[in-house]
């Protein structure tokens, strides 16, 4: 059996006890942008229901085109209004270079990607990167409130990004 | 007090009863890549505990450069080799075209974004657009398991795309 089919068995479970549905905007007007890491549960770490907030996520939890899209679309047709970014302790992210992961694709693959990997060495200045991306772009209507976290793998806990 | 404070509020309560630090790759060896939807909470409809899976999450749960970028981190970088894309009814994106979209970001800012919407009119053709742009990619090297759903989101079951 596959990792998949035994988590098509739990979503069985899940559904048991389910009951919907519920409105398709976001009932805490939120979007949260976050690392893809596996230790971060953006809804148990927030304390979110089903239904609350708009949760974006990719690797490191930066802010690119795609995020600035889906940022968009979350303001401007599904009415969030606050945006919380998270990154987090021991991320992977801090382990190698663009330059040092994009030759590997390209030494396995003949093909150097287009992409920036976008690795980074410090997080808190990654942190204030994403928000400058965002507030630098004019697709994003609402900033008033953007707030950047680190969340500690060890505790649990979100530290806020100054 | 904003939504993020109510939030931040919560965490506190969930770092009290935290145990980590847990290894960075993901237990098993999963990554899944949903859309934003605040009503797609991802650890519940699938049963994962922290640690287990990458989570990727985006407007559609569409599969566009930066889906490619973090799946190749996940694969190459952190040892993942089964993806799971989940889409689901009653989606945003099914609401709007990509010109109606951009055409109205321009009344409003001027600019019109250089990027796609990626709107769709059908959830199971989308899936298998997802699939097939990843499929279609260098940058991904483990393609044995990529198996595509749709969520429903008055029932919380995942059903499969063929």
């Amino acid at each position: 059996m596959s990792v998949t089919d035994e988590l098509l068995a739990n979503n069985a479970n899940y559904a048991q006890s389910f009951t919907g549905p519920l409105p398709l905007p976001p009932a805490k007007h939120v979007a949260v942008v976050a690392c893809m890491d596996a230790r971060i549960n953006v809804y148990g770490v927030l304390g979110l229901g089903e239904g609350e907030a708009h949760v974006i996520r990719n690797a490191g939890g930066v802010v690119t085109e795609d995020e600035i899209r889906s940022l968009a679309i979350s303001q401007r047709l599904l009415g969030t209004k606050e945006i919380i970014l998270i990154h987090h302790t021991d991320c992977g992210m801090l382990t190698f270079t663009d330059d040092d992961f994009k030759h590997s694709i390209q030494r396995d693959t003949g093909v150097k990607p287009a992409w920036a990997a976008e690795a980074f060495s410090d997080l808190d200045e990654d942190v204030r990167q994403s928000i400058a991306r965002i507030r630098n772009s004019p697709f994003v209507p609402v900033k008033d409130s953007i707030r950047g976290f680190v969340f500690d793998v060890a505790t649990g806990k979100l530290n806020e990004v100054v």
